[in-house]
């Protein structure tokens, strides 16, 4: 069932806000981890050398034997699966060649990269919430909302590498407009910084911390009015998509993760009810929809498990 | 790629209007075929007569040998892969136990069942629209609006065999009650039934010939003013629901048929204009949606594709 049975994967997570990696063991147990901030003010091969490094260090710490393979969860848009990435929050790269930079770092072993969102779900599947179940979307919900759809026990990729992006699944046709140019996206309704938007045109003033989705459902969290119905906002629209998926795929659990997902109750039980008034034929009516069971290091286990089991989750090469 | 390359297949497409065979050739053609009216007033045992009588008289004049598979499209729903039927109009059948009844009589060979709109959806991809495509969604608008998923090549059946049912994503969360128990799935605005409720109420007067879809969609092509508002209604929805879909499992090709889909450009262009207002992914942009090229065979060389490409289209047993 696996394509490596011994030794260690390098696990790796770029992002806007972190880079972070890992030596993950072939059960998906992290071994060593490291992290650093997304550095700014560097051009595309200064952010090149600072995962260089962040990867130098870890391997180091990991000891004598090299990596297996390396996984690689990016955040999109990219073409796949020859990965050259273009991060919407990373502007420096832009068609950026990673899995050949990081082939050439690591000649003769499998160097695969998918989504961020994607090695999300596939964390969620292979060791987390999804575990055991053959159909599962793993949802991202964040500064923008992402995920991934396992289907008959394989990840589905579709015709370019794009399956299981829920964020653009359309829950208000004349609702607010999206920035894919569409118009009602979940993505345009539920992601933080729309949230945001949203609860501070309806008099929500974010104190010093700041004002991201996560403060807001800290403040939801808190009793704040305001704050809640936002989270209740988010919660609907992720229910009428998850409803939608539901209903397509024939899905028996859909995991849910990211800041957002932070808020618990208040942005989950809006999104249940929601679910469950559309969600009405009888074969949806057995799926779950819970929280991500991994927490800040799916990505990384999903990236391990692109290395570990890609019979089920590397389609690509 | 095969798990019979000689002989032909039964195939069978059992609608509560029609009971339709014929004897497919591995490539695709048929040979020979046969259907009846599905007979009222009559029982469970008594409809199985029937089918039987047609298949007999069917395989008669297909001469000696015999079939190597018997592939069946049935209206759902049922229990999958089973295939204890329960069609919603053919309300006589409830928890028929059709797969087992085929199989005793053709005792040895392959006996497949799954939902007539799949069976659609699979001809479409053998060997009509969506041909030489790995990732494709085939639908069928008509009293119902259902569909089958093909992605990676390879047919998507779901937790219980039910993918692909695009009649129930949801294109307004606040629109018209679906007969599901939810409300504005695409099914409940472009049904057949329900775009002619639609047009009554808005001054439609059938004449003689009848009120089904069918007859809507032929006076909108005369040019019936309240007809056509009532194929662009359907369209809209279903340029929706389609960009949800195409956004959420990377499609390459949606091929659309059933009755409603014989109203031509009057349906299609404003299904195309809602699809690329809403589609806007960059991955979307290539999508292709276009009328299905089988017509009303479709259903029996999917039901022949169950036995010649098991390897796709047939994943249970």
């Amino acid at each position: 069932m696996s394509d490596a049975n011994e030794g260690y994967a390098l696990a790796v997570d770029i992002g806007g806000t972190k880079l972070a990696a890992a030596l993950v063991e072939p059960g998906g147990r992290i071994a060593h981890y490291d992290r650093m901030d997304t550095p700014p003010d560097v051009d595309a091969e200064g952010l090149w050398r600072s995962l260089e490094a962040l990867l130098d260090k870890l391997q180091a710490e990991g000891g004598g034997s090299g990596p297996v393979g390396v996984g690689v969860g990016c955040g999109g848009p990219m073409r796949w699966p020859s990965a050259e990435v273009s991060p919407l929050n990373i502007p420096v790269w832009r068609d950026f060649p990673l899995r050949q930079r990081l082939r050439e770092r690591h000649p003769g072993l499998p160097v695969r990269v998918h989504n961020d969102a994607i090695c999300v779900a596939v964390g969620e599947h292979w060791r987390g919430a999804g575990r055991g179940r053959a159909n599962v979307l793993g949802m991202v919900v964040s500064t923008g909302v992402g995920g991934g759809l396992i289907l008959g026990g394989r990840l589905v990729d579709g015709a370019s590498g794009n399956a299981g992006h829920i964020g653009h699944v359309v829950v208000e046709p004349q609702g607010p407009p999206c920035k894919c140019g569409g118009r009602g996206c979940l993505e345009a309704i539920a992601r933080g910084p729309g949230l945001v938007a949203w609860a501070q045109a309806h008099g929500w003033r974010p104190d010093s911390r700041g004002a991201t989705g996560v403060d807001l459902a800290e403040d939801a969290r808190r009793g704040h009015p305001i704050a809640t119905s936002a989270m209740k906002r988010a919660g609907r629209a992720l229910g009428v998509a998850i409803a939608s998926a539901t209903h397509l795929c024939d899905l028996e659990v859909v995991a849910v993760g990211g800041g957002l997902s932070q808020a618990g109750p208040l942005l989950f039980d809006p999104l249940e009810d929601a679910f469950r008034a559309h969600a009405r034929m009888e074969y949806a009516r057995e799926v779950r929809v819970v929280p991500a069971a991994l927490g800040q290091t799916a990505g990384l286990v999903g990236a391990a498990a692109l290395v570990f089991a890609g019979d089920r989750y590397w389609s690509a090469d």
